[in-house]
């Protein structure tokens, strides 16, 4: 059994590896930290995990101590130091948080206010998008897990701008569940402002914009923009972008499900609509999978992706225990099967 | 006072005109109209309107006598004969239904799939958009009042397209409360199906397609194209456009707003969001307003402009009782300046 | 023109009062005033009240200086000393709070865990529940608003405790939408913990019990004693109680029917459902009716009622306006008449 | 493994079944039935099931050859004819419907209005509520699954009645999502009517009630009457209930928890609050947990006691599986530890 620690486990992606661990049939728990809540329970906090695990939350060290991988689901700026320290005791680490995502700690410089403090760590540090990057992944010591915004643009956009591409900024319309602003209530996350509400927010200027870029550059070797407008919507769970490409090359609805179905024919989180039907969120939801539908207007001729993700799943908690079969070398959908709820 | 009867007045859009007439000082509701209900009334149907109003469910033809003017609520195909009786009878109408929003018989057949019955009718009937066609309403016997999705549409982009103009698509990026789908239980509109789901529908075919270019045609006096994707959203009222475009000359934050502060510098339905701030949906509801906000994205140029409405206000019976003032020749506001409820 | 003064209008309860004195006949609002915002528009803080109010929030001073009347919604503990201040300057009050409601000071004492800090204030201050305090109202210089769960109590049960009566302790099962906890975002009130979820809190324990005893017992004579539990459920306005009594007599459906029938007979606020309908919440949504329906059991012997408000209107600021409304002596549905927006 | 076959798979507790079975790790789903899907693929009708489960929907008949027990999910009427079928084949039957939950024919027929057709088949019938009944379902070959309303309920009053008995008729004020309606629309399902409202419906008259004072009954050895309400609430999965007992013998918040504690001490899918915390319903969702709290309100001397349950877990589909496995004579927790979703 894979030792398996969890710090900040008292986040919402923090409790969703939880939920998700005890399932696994060759990982178990081994230590869950909190800096807020120290020698608490888990389910003093959140009753739902109640009888479920027993662990006490307990200090960053203890948790690297008692484990061989430490999932670190912290906000930014937390994460280099905890890191440096599992390595030294030859632990492995998937971060959860945005620390390690951007190669170039000019963009992450820009984007999030502060460089690096331990740049020799972000050598070589695979980007956790395995459909994508699987190869860098295995053998890693340090991954960094992607943000949920990222996961869903550049799994529904990978396929089309490598085989096609577009010399056009991409415009993805994100529209998101509130369990994406964490666990903090704030103004626009209390009750009564987000139901029967959409918020626009951080219009073309949310830090998840240069993560996308990335991933589209990686795969495609070129230089792409994206216009990225995330909306608040009012649900819980999940991510639904719609993404509006002009593809370089001429396509048909027909010809470009042939490019998505063959460069996915291997990923069982990926499953994609047939044509002519439009990918619904809630056809995701408590699962890993990535679903994906493709629409072509011949009147404009832009190509429309539609994908949608549970944000705590695919894009984080499950996303994180498949990057840890990958680096332990076990089968990659192992206790991640688990199917959708949909209502 | 004006005398104002509805027919299809059990509908969503005929309920909420009869909330809003019951309020206004220069009209009376006369008559109510209704097929499937005829002689029951309205409160049997909705408790909520219990004791406010005593009219009996009348036919069609009764509902035209006893009206100055008549509100059509139906399906599609069904306003022609009826706004033909009401001709003969010299009486006014406001079809809040498709039938007469095109000008072109062309496109009405190419997206309905039937042509007009009595083409004589379709003669300079006004688009019933106040804010972009004001003086074209003025004494018209018949208004074609906007459906909700292209009033959100052409609002938020007729200054940007009139002053600036662009020569790619416009991408619309619409979100839908779900009683734009109206009254009938269908699988979509189940609750535990559209509950904590977002549903793409109709995606790059939505028939409101060439009513939005039509407005956008009107506007620039050129040919737009847009590409609109229209998404069910687990909310009761609103729609939320988030539209894209690439501007054919240089702007800023600033510029724009400009242009868009003068356009609509005497329009009280219109609300401009300061620069850097983002429209929300519920700062409308129950309103007649439509709010904007305008974003620039130096990094890819592109121009973001949201606009919000409450889909059975400004989107439908709001903006029916706006065009019947405009008729009547009395204050275009009367009646309309109901406050948000925002929560 | 009555000239209407707001303490506390960035409060929910505060802008409702702002929204619902805005389309007030025979009112306007000369002053809104502010302990966070003072010298801030309330579209500052409110996108939904741009363009509609121009008054700088002010001081509490300037606010009772420049108003015939004043409505205070504020924490309980706050109102004594504005009143005071209000009274010295000849102005009426309306207490939207819980300062004033309770007769018994040690009543107040016990369930606030704090005394009156002026006594003298408290003298016959009528408590504000029109339809069975009304001759108490007229001429008040202070009124006392009802809480909202009390008042959806009350009018349910007014009719039973008077004419039938019960020796037994009423079981008061409420359900609160969420704008009733206020506009401050809590752990309880945070979207993803409050959505697809219902929350019982405070089992009987809650501060509004010895309220709705208070008015049962004024209205029957006796010692009514209730067991009420209030949850809270993911909706934003409305309070639903389903209410259990023992009657000490023999009734029918037909029976209790009539009861309420005759002792509401002059109450345009209030509406009975047909005997085998139930009332829903959402057909007062916006409204200032409080619906009721009756339900006997004749298994059990026990009757069921069941009454719903919107805790925002009749539970807090139409009823609040229709104090205002007895107090000046001007017709008491006056800006008041708004039909339920139902969807 | 277990052969499991699921006829009427196409309903809500169908789909929620082939959820639970799929991570089975002792049964396998053999054979999937659906009279008016025959031939597709449940990923056809639920994109949620793509790729997951690959059988077609077969006839009634072909399920029961394939399996070694068939779960019946289906309206009721429809139970009895299957299951004979079932028996001839020596196959097990677990019944989600009501057709097999009433003792007494007397009852079912005056609740139902239909009597049995096959009398024979309702002799010795378990109830299939584990934490009550365990040693009746051994060895069954027939088992009729609890409602979900009775479900939470009987498990929420058990211990009390048990032990300290009442001789008054029990409140039970229900709270249910809407996926306990189904899955075929109606107009009070239609998303609009549902969302921000409150529906109490069949007040004191829900075919439930009979099968929740049986449960009593037998527990208690007397005669139990309750008064049940239902409402209908704006979320997709769960029941709360809030039960209002006067116990026959003096209690105390300790002593009720200790009663309740013993009642229960080995039983892992019952879960009790501390004392002063109330159960949420949020905390069991996706779950076969049923949460309860209890609440002692000296000042009427009534216990309040309220439970919670996934209703298409603990209240369907789960319980079903929970029964299997003791049929089965496998470890009762089997495929059924999965922890709730929470958010």
């Amino acid at each position: 059994m894979i030792k398996a620690g969890i710090i900040g486990a008292t986040g919402y992606a923090g409790v969703e590896l939880v939920r998700i661990l005890l399932a696994h049939p060759k990982a178990e728990i081994s230590a869950i930290g909190s800096v807020s809540y120290t020698g608490k329970k888990l389910g003093d906090i959140y009753p739902s995990m109640a009888n479920l695990i027993d662990l006490p939350l307990a200090e960053s060290q203890q948790v690297i101590e008692q484990s061989d991988v430490v999932f670190l689901s912290l906000p930014h700026g937390h994460s280099e130091e905890i890191a440096e320290a599992a390595f030294k005791q030859g632990k492995k680490v998937v971060d959860l948080g945005a620390d390690f995502r951007l190669i170039s700690s000019e963009e992450y410089t820009h984007w999030y206010g502060a460089g690096y403090k331990a740049p020799h760590l972000h050598e070589n540090v695979p980007y956790g998008l395995p459909e994508l990057f699987r190869d860098n992944i295995k053998n890693a010591n340090l991954v960094a897990n992607p943000g949920c915004y990222p996961t869903a643009a550049a799994l529904g956009l990978a396929p089309l701008i490598k085989e096609i591409g577009t010399s056009c900024p991409i415009m993805i319309d994100a529209k998101s569940g509130v369990t994406g602003a964490g666990r903090t209530p704030t103004e626009t996350t209390h009750f009564p402002q987000c139901n029967e509400n959409i918020a626009p927010y951080k219009v073309a200027s949310h830090r998840h914009t240069p993560e996308i870029e990335q991933s589209l550059n990686l795969v495609s070797g070129g230089q792409n923009l994206v216009a990225f407008v995330p909306h608040l919507v009012p649900l819980n769970r999940g991510i639904l972008s719609t993404m509006y490409v002009k593809p370089d090359k001429t396509v048909t609805a027909e010809s470009l499900y042939e490019i998505y179905a063959d460069y996915y024919k291997n990923e069982e989180f990926i499953r994609l609509m047939e044509i002519g039907q439009a990918t619904n969120l809630n056809q995701v939801t408590g699962s890993n999978y990535c679903d994906i539908s493709l629409h072509f207007d011949k009147r404009t001729g832009y190509v429309m992706v539609v994908s949608a993700i549970d944000n705590m799943v695919k894009g984080a908690a499950g996303q994180a225990v498949q990057n840890m079969n990958i680096i332990f070398d076990i089968q990659e959908n192992t206790g991640l099967k688990m199917a959708p709820l949909a209502f």
